[in-house]
């Protein structure tokens, strides 16, 4: 018998299991300073310890997408190495900021099982949490993909499909402990724009684009311990072609929507997400961002900004989303609904 | 209104404002471990913990140019944005360590500005300061640049050029507090010639030569957060290059002189510079060197050396500076003037 | 007088000399998060420091495999700036772990010579002695290398040529203090498989492959501050392409063995090694081991394997090794014996 991980198949889950994920992680300013280093990452209170602690935060978290990526790549091996699709998220949270230091560990539940009428694949719908070293939970999201069978001949699992929320509440979103935005140096921060600044409904367009190499995604990959083989190894594709994870593309379109968005300083909630379309070493990724809606927060100073961001590889300024059937437009990477936090 | 960053235009400026850059930085351990692994550093006092204690330094500081360049980087959005030449650097001086765990943050001041006879650009001349989380000034360097007017019926401003001195005298050198070179160890550090084995006029070549990759400028010009987009966008400019930040080139330069110059530890001034020609990715860069002076200092066993740095992209042994019309040679990437810290 | 280290001949060489090489390194979480953004590194010893201190470590050391590169690359100046052919390991023994904060140094004593018929080169045997802050050391191993002799005319020296032992003995293992191996968590290590169930003779075929890249190598290669050449200078071979150093293929493929040996969890024996084939940038790596031996060990729960890892460039399950000749298989770029320590 092999030795080698052969992945699970869509007829290996169970509604009910739940996956202990291999290889907990301990993140360090190394992690930090490798995360500035691959994508244009500039919010403050990501950037500077100083800047963190004025906000009430003590020493500054690592970027919610570290903790997003480290909490995903472990659960790979177990939920999408025979995955034909990754069809969508819903209801993430992010709990409890992370810091250098801490260990990170993954669990995921299986919460619905649907075998396509195909018979030859099915959709698999999990509750990831992300675990530090006290075992508190410091994320959790919903994900659903579509997996292969192994034996076509294994019979249909009853089907569950869960009612998922379209967007996370207010109500549901978690501020960090401590935070205060009263004293916040807008100056520092690098724009003047406050919450009360935005209107729902309102485009930005973050101007700038980055041309994507293949050096930086894997190096990106690989650091969130994420083995899914097509964004390594150049002959798994007939192409030739390494596709790029999906969340280099968010970590990216985040990175650039600083300019326009530089005081969204926290992601606190992702509401839903769709990879529109495969990215490719040498497409120049750019982005902008529509404000979807606004809420209050008991936290001082503290308001909550939802914002949908989209990635595209066409020219600045090219707001397209779908075309005429309802499909996304061909240059759209990423469409992707997020609640902030934003000073008042 | 856009709430993207424009950039300031020439007529933006006045004689004396002072411009507080966004985004301060804690720096650590993981941008030391970038460094060296992006640049073949190995200067002995900012590779080794042990080294610099026995120099009287205490934990080693972080290399004197990632001081520079996040100093440097967060002065982009403001500054250069909008500029169409970078022209000089001068009166530049390292003024204190910084060690991880520091937070940077850069300032400028309007020292100069003179408008182009076209009367659709101008030169801007500012003095720039990196500040730690003690707001103690770490660096400061003067630097001008040329940059467009967006109104060009703006008027012109009366012209204030300043009188920069040629270079740092010996006497405005700050030696870093407690440096002591009298026990150095000649073996450890790489190479045996002292201050003293060095004559004024003397010319070395530094012999290694590194090819530039696309993704390697990339990730240190992001983890500096310098955004000038024609460093990361491929569509940028019409023939679809991406043009090498300058100081990518500075610093691959400084860590090639370590071969010849191994004991040149600290840099404590820039003199000035010019990044002479555009460098892109495929460019294989190489150095030399020349002594253009040397002082002494007060500091038990540490003289000073006055270098020219040149970085090319021909072959070894190419030590051509200027043609006959005094303009550059074309292989000519970077001539920089700085003074350096030695055992003597 | 040329102030730049032209490296040592042949005939510079004395049986009994003992150099000690430059440049001292401080190791940080810095370089820990690039090793993992580098290889696909999983081995959860060294991923995490709970799980590390659940095994008796304390908190988690840096791979082995840092720790050979870093003292690997300080002898490049001294050793292998003229060889003409890197051509074997014996005897390496990691004695101590290394930890975030501590400096290694390296030292080599030449203990063989042998010139060649040809009376242009000979083969150098260098005992390297890594070693840490308190002088302990850390890592031995003898290399052997092929030099250029720069006076052909000078006298051959001597023949001496060690007596090497064909591997480590399993008595001469070094278990690092307080390992214990007795409440180890298979689960969260990533796989069931122990000590127990791995059979002499085995072959485990790693699966994954990785396409490396120009910017990788150099960056990983910069990083253990190795100086050679033709790494990084396109312009230094006669076809244009860089010679990835060895080290790079023994990373990428030790970490590729996670897949299959995801318990073969820390490195404590090279008994040899050969880099059968020069690898370039577009190479896909992919990896298999066999099972050479297994032995006891002291420490509580803990036991020894004897592995020989092979890297090569062509199709997975390709297993060739040597062809009808003898010599290696022209797929085959690595060919490692190593003694590792798993759970019992």
């Amino acid at each position: 018998m092999s030795k080698t991980n052969p992945g699970r198949f869509f007829e290996d889950y169970r509604v009910g299991q739940v996956i202990r994920h291999a290889v907990p992680r301990t993140v360090t300013a190394g992690e930090r300073a490798l995360y500035h280093a691959l994508y244009p990452a500039r919010h403050a209170l990501y950037s500077s310890d100083e800047f963190a602690a004025a906000c009430g935060l003590g020493a500054s978290p690592l970027d919610d997408l570290i903790t997003f990526h480290i909490v995903f790549g472990k659960t790979v091996p177990d939920i999408s190495l025979n995955a034909v699709a990754n069809l969508g998220y819903a209801e993430g949270r992010f709990l409890r900021p992370v810091r250098p230091g801490d260990t990170l560990r993954s669990e995921s539940e299986v919460i619905g099982l649907k075998e396509n009428s195909n018979g030859k694949s099915g959709v698999v719908w999990v509750r990831t949490r992300g675990l530090n070293q006290h075992d508190e939970v410091v994320l959790e999201y919903v994900r659903w993909v579509m997996v292969r069978k192994a034996d076509t001949g294994a019979a249909a699992p009853d089907a569950v499909v869960p009612d998922l929320a379209k967007s996370v509440a207010p109500d549901d979103l978690v501020v960090p402990e401590g935070l205060d935005f009263q004293n916040y140096d807008f100056e520092l921060a690098g724009e003047p724009h406050r919450w009360g600044d935005y209107q729902t409904g309102e485009i930005i367009d973050h101007v700038d684009g980055v041309t994507i190499e293949e050096a930086e995604h894997m190096l990106a990959t690989r650091l969130w311990q994420n083995t899914a083989k097509v964004h390594f190894d150049a002959t798994f594709r007939d192409d030739g072609r390494r596709l790029i994870y999906g969340g280099h593309v968010i970590s990216m379109a985040r990175a650039l929507s600083f300019n326009g968005l530089a005081n969204a300083q926290m992601i606190v909630a992702l509401n839903g997400g769709a990879h529109a379309n495969p990215c490719f070493a040498g497409d120049t990724i750019r982005a902008w961002s529509e404000v979807l809606d606004k809420a209050d927060t008991p936290a001082p100073g503290v308001g909550a900004i939802r914002l949908r961001l989209v990635a595209h590889k066409s020219e600045a300024g090219d707001h397209a989303l779908r075309g005429a059937d309802g499909k996304y437009a061909p240059q759209v990477l990423l469409d992707l609904d997020y609640w902030a936090l934003m000073p008042k």
